[in-house]
Order: C-alpha cells, then sequence, then structure tokens
C-alpha cells in the first residue's frame, strides 16, 4: 500500500492481480471437490464477519485468506460440471478476462461520446450474432432496427413491453399514464418475469393473459387469437405479446410463425424470449427454433445463459429502434454534446432502463474471438448430445418417465413413484453436494430438471449424475 | 488453447490472466499521455474490425493486440486524473480485483440458496454503510428495512417509486394497472432518471411536479406542500416525492428535514437521492448533506461514482422491506426452495427489477478494507479541498464567476462573456485532450461544471486545468 495514499500502485495491482488470477485458476481445477450446492445456514457468513467496517486498512493477502476460509463455504458452484440447476450461466476464462478489461478500463457508455469503442464494439457484437445465429436482417444495425446489451431477458422483455406500450397509445402512456386498459399475453408457461414486467410497467397483472398451452407446453396460438379479439371487441388494447423459444420450465418451443401472424394481423407487438434456447442457433440443425422469428418486433437470448459469457450479458433486438428510443429517450442538457446532436451516433442509454452502463461487449468479442464459431458450435452439440443421451437412459429404465419434450439440453423427468418421493430424491441429491439439481410443476406434477449446460460439464459427468440419482431412488423406494 | 475442448486451460487462463493485470496496470501507468476525451471519429471503430465473426478461434495475443490498436483510440479516460466531466466514476486496484473475483466465481445471487455468501456479504456490506456514513438506524438490515445493490441511481428510483406506488394503491396498481391519477414530486433540478422512472412506471411524464427551487438551486418545500395538497384537493393521488442530496448539475442540496415534514404529514413516500454526494457522508464534518433523511422511505447513494468501486454499485436503501417486496416479489415453482420457504432468508430478487444478479459486494468488500475508513475519508476530504481551491481561483478571477454553491467536489463556473464563449471554451479544451469537462444550464446560463473526484487527481491536475481554462479563454476573448 502506498502510505501517502492509501491507493493500490501498479506495482501492487500486478502482484495481487497475479495472486488473484492464480486463485482462480486454481478454483477451476479444484471445483469438483465441492459440493455443489452450498451447505451453508442462513446467517453463517454475515457472522463469521467483522459487524463493523475496519477502521484502517489491511493488507490484500488478509483478504484473499477471507475469501477462501468465509466466502467459499457459502458459494453455490454454478461453474461445477455438476451443476444442473435452474439454467446454465456458463463463464469461460476468455469471458472473464474480456470482464477484467471493462473493470480495468473503468469507462462508462451511456453516450457514445462518454466511450466510443464502447458502444461501437457493442453495435459490432450484436451485429455479429444476428450473423451467427442467422437472425433476420431487420436485427442488424443496418436496418431499421438493430441490437443492445441488456443485464438480463427480465429487462429486455421490460424495454420490450415498454415500446410496445408507447407504440399502442402513441406515447400517451408516457405522458399520461397508462389507463388500466393496456393488455398483455403469453403463454401459461412463460418465465415470471414477464409478469414482473406488466406490473412494473402499470399495466397490471390482471391484465396479462396467461394463454393455454398444447401438450408440448407450448402457447396456443388459437387460443391467443381468440384472448385478443375478445378483448378487443371489449373496448380494451392489446398491445404486447411475449412467446418464449425454450421455457423455463420444460424448454417448449412456442411456434413462432402461427403467433407471428395472429399478431401481425391484429398490429400487435411480439416479443420474442429465447434467453436460454437461443444460443443454439449457433448450430444450423437447431435454427428451426427460430421459425418465424421474422415476425417480432423484438428478441433476445442470453449469452450470460449458454454462450460461455460470464453475466450480465442480454443480447436483446427491436426491427424498429425509432420506437424503443421514442419509449425510452431522455435528453437533459448535462448529456448534450456534439455526437448526440449530429445524429450519426448511436446512444444507447436510450435502449435501456438505467442511465449509466458497462462496457459489456468486451467479453463478448474475447469469447467469439477465442472460440470462434466452430469453437462454440462444437460445446452447444456437446451438450445436446449429453442431454439426449440422458433422456435416452430415462426412456429406458422403468421406474423413470419424461414429463415434456426434450429438444435440446434441459431434460424434464420423474420418478413414477409419485410427487413426494420426487421431492425426496431431490433433497437428497442436493444434500450429497454431488450434484445440483432443481423443480419445476409440469400437468401439475413434480417434475425434475437436469440442465445440461456447464462450460466443463462431460460425459462423466452426467454417467456420475444419473448413477447417483438411481442410486438414491432405489434407497427411496424401499 | 486445449486443441481438443477450445477451452482456455487454467494454465493459459494464468498466462493470459498475467497479461492482462500487465496490461491494465500499464494502462494506469501511462493514462496521462492518452486524449481525455476519445477523438475518434463516428464509425471508427467499427470499420476498423471484421465485420463478420471469425470462423475458427484466434490465439489471445492477437485480441490484445486490437485493444491496443483499436480499442484504446475509442475510449474516454474515465480514469484520467484529468477526468472532470459529468460525475465521477472512480475505480481502484481493489474494487477492479473484487470484479474478478465475482467474475470467476462466476455465481448468480437470485436467491439466498443460489449463494448464499453473495446475499450475506450484500446485506453486510450495506450494514457497514449505514455505519461508516451514519444512516438512519431502519437502513440497517437488524430493523425492518435494509439494504441492496443496484446496478444504478436509475433503477434505484424506480424501485422506489414502485414501492411508493404500490403502498399508495395498496397492491391494486400491481394488480389492476396504473389509473392516470397517481402522481410524482421532485425538484425542476432533479437527474432526469426520475422523469423516466415516472413513465415507466405507468404514472405519466404529466404527473411529475417539478417544483421549484431556490437560488441555490434546492427544492422549496412550501411549494411541495402547495402542490401536494392541491393535487390530493383534485382528488388525485400523491404517491412519491424524490429530494436529492447534490444535484447532477450544481450539487444542489434539498432540505430533507423540511422536505421530510411535508412527506410525513401527508404520508407521501419520501425517497432520498444522494447518488453521488451520498459518499461524502463518510467524513462527520460532511453529515449535515444527511440532516432529516430519518424521514426517507428509501435512499440511495453510488460507491461506484465517489467510494474507488466501479460501476456498477448503487447502494440502496429502504426503512420498511416489506414494502419493496410486496411491490416487486415473484415466487414461481422453479424458484422455490427450502430456505425461501422457511423465511429466515433474504431474497435479492425480490428487491430489484431483474431476476439475476452478480455478486457485486465483493468489490465493496475489497474497497473497503483495503482502504480502511480513514483511507476513504481521506481522499473525500482531498477532493473537497481541491474543489475548494479551484472555486477560491475562479472568484479571484475577475473574467470568471461562480453560478452556484460549491459545498462539495463539483464546481459550477462561467466566463463573465456570455454563453458563445462559454461553449467555445468548452470545445476549445474538450478538443485539447489535456482534460475533459461537461457543462449544464443554470439560471438559464450556459455553465461549466468542474467535477474533482477522480482516483488519482492531485492538485498538479487542478492546477493545470485552470492554466489550461484562463490561457483558452485568454485567446477566445480577442
Amino acid at each position: 500500500m502506498d502510505a501517502k495514499s492509501y491507493h493500490m500502485t501498479p506495482d501492487e495491482f500486478r502482484r495481487w492481480g497475479y495472486a488473484l488470477v492464480d486463485w482462480i485458476a486454481g478454483y477451476q481445477e479444484r471445483i469438483e471437490s465441492f459440493p455443489v450446492l452450498s451447505q451453508a445456514a442462513p446467517g453463517e457468513m454475515y457472522g463469521a464477519l467483522p459487524a463493523s467496517p475496519p477502521a484502517q486498512g489491511e493488507p490484500f493477502d488478509a483478504i484473499l485468506a477471507d475469501v477462501e476460509r468465509i466466502i467459499l463455504p457459502g458459494i453455490t458452484h454454478w461453474q461445477s460440471p455438476n451443476f444442473f440447476a435452474f439454467f446454465p450461466a456458463n463463464a469461460s476464462g476468455p469471458a472473464i478476462l474480456g470482464d477484467l478489461l471493462s473493470s480495468g478500463l473503468g469507462v462508462q457508455g451511456m453516450l457514445w461520446a462518454t466511450s466510443p469503442a464502447c458502444t461501437e464494439l457493442e453495435t459490432l457484437m450484436l451485429d455479429w450474432l444476428v450473423e451467427m445465429l442467422d437472425l433476420p436482417g431487420a436485427f442488424h444495425s443496418s436496418s431499421a432496427g438493430g441490437g443492445v446489451i441488456q443485464d438480463s431477458a427480465s429487462s429486455a422483455a421490460l424495454c420490450a413491453l415498454l415500446a410496445a406500450r408507447e407504440r399502442a397509445t402513441n406515447l400517451a402512456s408516457n405522458r399520461q399514464g397508462c389507463d388500466g386498459k393496456l393488455l398483455a399475453y403469453t403463454s401459461s408457461q412463460a418465465h415470471s418475469s414477464i409478469e414482473k414486467a406488466v406490473k412494473i410497467a402499470g399495466l397490471g397483472s390482471a391484465n396479462l393473459r396467461l394463454i393455454e398451452v398444447d401438450e408440448t407446453f407450448a402457447m396456443r396460438p388459437d387460443r391467443l387469437a381468440a384472448a385478443i379479439d375478445q378483448d378487443r371487441q371489449a373496448g380494451l388494447t392489446p398491445c404486447f405479446v411475449s412467446a418464449t423459444v425454450g421455457t423455463t420450465s420444460s424448454s417448449a418451443l412456442d411456434p413462432l410463425s402461427e403467433i407471428g401472424q395472429v399478431c401481425r394481423d391484429r398490429g400487435v407487438w411480439l416479443h420474442v424470449d429465447a434467453a436460454m434456447a437461443g444460443t443454439a442457433a449457433l448450430c444450423p440443425e437447431f435454427r428451426y427454433i427460430h421459425h418465424g422469428l421474422g415476425f417480432a418486433n423484438s428478441y433476445c437470448f442470453n449469452p450470460h445463459k449458454w454462450m460461455f459469457t460470464n453475466f450480465d450479458c442480454d443480447a436483446f433486438y427491436v426491427a424498429d429502434r425509432t420506437a424503443l428510443v421514442n419509449a425510452l429517450s431522455i435528453l437533459p442538457e448535462y448529456l448534450r454534446n456534439q455526437a448526440t446532436q449530429s445524429g450519426q451516433v448511436i446512444d444507447y442509454r436510450d435502449w435501456q432502463i438505467s442511465l449509466g452502463r458497462r462496457f459489456r461487449a468486451l467479453k463478448l468479442w474475447f469469447v467469439i474471438r477465442h472460440y470462434g464459431v466452430e469453437g462454440l458450435r462444437y460445446h452447444i452439440r456437446r451438450h445436446v448430445e449429453l442431454a439426449q443421451q440422458f433422456a435416452s437412459w430415462v426412456e429406458a429404465d422403468g421406474r423413470f418417465e419424461l414429463v415434456a419434450p426434450a429438444p435440446l439440453n434441459l431434460v424434464c423427468f420423474r420418478h413414477r413413484g409419485g410427487d413426494e418421493i420426487n421431492q425426496r430424491l431431490l433433497d437428497v441429491l442436493n444434500r450429497s453436494g454431488a450434484l445440483y439439481l432443481t423443480h419445476t410443476r409440469l400437468a401439475d406434477q413434480f417434475t425434475l430438471r437436469m440442465s445440461i449446460a456447464q462450460t466443463h460439464t462431460e460425459l462423466r459427468h452426467i454417467e456420475a449424475a444419473w448413477a447417483q440419482i438411481r442410486t438414491a431412488a432405489a434407497t427411496l423406494e424401499h
């Protein structure tokens, strides 16, 4: 420590930076030795640290020692190859380093002028992804639309809803507020973030219609059309439909072409949420999941789920950026500048909820260049293969059953013995620390979810998980 | 690169991690050699990189070379000691390393169970800050309230507004939507994020009353009281007041005690936005800025502005966490878990807009432990002293004048020669690359803002800036 200034000098930064890089590399090497789900008790970490801040600065190695001693036991290891819970949040070396560079530069990307490279690299990366996933040309920055990085699919859905709300009301909602007559639609299987967005945006959860699904848990377009028509006849204002490509519960694929036609015929904004599954479109053989995406007014998927790019990095696209910017634009005097006035640049502050923004395109750039399209495809294919293999084992075992189609990397299954044994199975497996699974309810049945997409998950991890599941089930059956 | 898997191995991560740490340390050492405001032209960075992603992976040193060659000229150097624009976003070595650890662990903190340490360290850090800034006890987690890290003061204001909206309507807005009768209040000098939040939340910008300010640009409590009373008599529903401690334009301090009494008497939610200035309360002699904060229902300040913690890190507090959680809570089946059901833990997903969240408490923990309260106070005092020194030079020079009080680290000043010369002065200075200033309008006058709070800004940088300003002005006067 520089005694005079308290600051960490560049040389100290080198020393402790190396130490932390070593710690992270070592963490990657020993990650399988930890229980996947933290075994900590409520209050354990809070209680193990001083209740008050230190008056004087402490040496950096003391902090690192506490990371090992106090923080690590309180970590649920999302990067473990035995993490099969929720959804993936698969990180990678190049992503971590891209984020490190972002922290090191410490720039704000709210305006083009506040760091032109931050805006332009982001635009370019979002354009690269259009090509990589073969997304509609309307999402490319050379068209009337374009892309932006959001922190999450929740925020993307909220931004899409706001753009839809303002389009439907000619900006009257922004000026006069909502009137209780605006309606939104999504399937009964959609992510909770849609309901949250509908509440936040002032539409009200009673004005969100949860459309019935078919036997694959996909939205029924006929029911959507009927609901919109009925609401409009009642004098209400349908403004927003959110379809899902790969639902959180079961990876269900809403039929975009049919839904898109319903929306287009009725002038309703179509948002498509492909948070996890979208990444699959890197591979031509999985691009069918986006069939009909040309109807979408907005779309998002999360490289921070399945594309080796650490959180936060949601790729959000609109087919008409004017609708989005109209909904979210602000320009106080202290943000005015020549570049903005020229109209030649993008100011991403008008594409999101917050004003401030980090340089998140760096990690995406590092990941894409490190892996190349080839490397990314390789891993997506491998994950899908592993999931299909797991599904085949479930099918071949008479004690278990698949509960939903498994088109990609998520397998929903259950023991045939009823809800209670499945709940106990989940508890026993997670307490073991050997793996981490979570559950959902499908067709009113307690269902186990095996989500396969961690960076370092290999066949041996899937085999071990399946062995654990069978052994635990055998014990519980008696 | 591991030829078989495409992944970066732990050893490769060590190698390139060291290289990047070196690059960042070197960047810190040579940062004064770059023009502070990027001189890049629109499209320059986008055009310098390939329009399509690479099919095959590339070596990491090729990426680093492009950082140097293409990204760096497109950077506006927020970490330069000659950056005096907008507001500070001062980073530091320990903050960068805390963020690196967060990326390396790669956990999701949406639920307590998804990484207990992520939630508990965050709660503890927010409690530490209550003590460090001597904030009201109601904001401590041991009370009915508590704190959470938001990405920005914009998001904090939106969350506060939603909590206020739902408290005022008994959750009816969440269910039925807004009715166009809910009203919000802030001063005419408040940050644009308040208007943005009012639009997003469905109240409508026409239902935001911009209350008149006094000669120090602080909100007039009598005008606030009159506006609320008049609106209530008209049958409308005043629900939210946002007061500012240190406005963006001029660092004006709204009188919290008087405003607080107005709000309490009328049952209206008081939010206090101290985004930049709040950090000053680390020093007892500046705590007067929070006088009356006990009236506040919610409060935020940004360690990512003036407390050496890189973006994003806004500390947001509520005096009653139930009001916040009621407004934002969701609990779909796939997020249910025993810890949540027990009621013994905090699930921060219900304290924010998004579901997902990073482990942002680590950087705060690293910063506070590295500097100690003593080190942080030292720097805050130093920044205020430098600003006061600068203000005294302005006052002593007959060609210039102060346009607003400068209680802390922001000095608003102008050349007495009128708007045009000030605009030209700004352009000449920023084009020089030697420093970066931005402007605002105060009392309808074009005003220059000198914001002094970068990590490595010293007296010599302020002296050089003032010399540049005087020289440029002398040239323009002729």
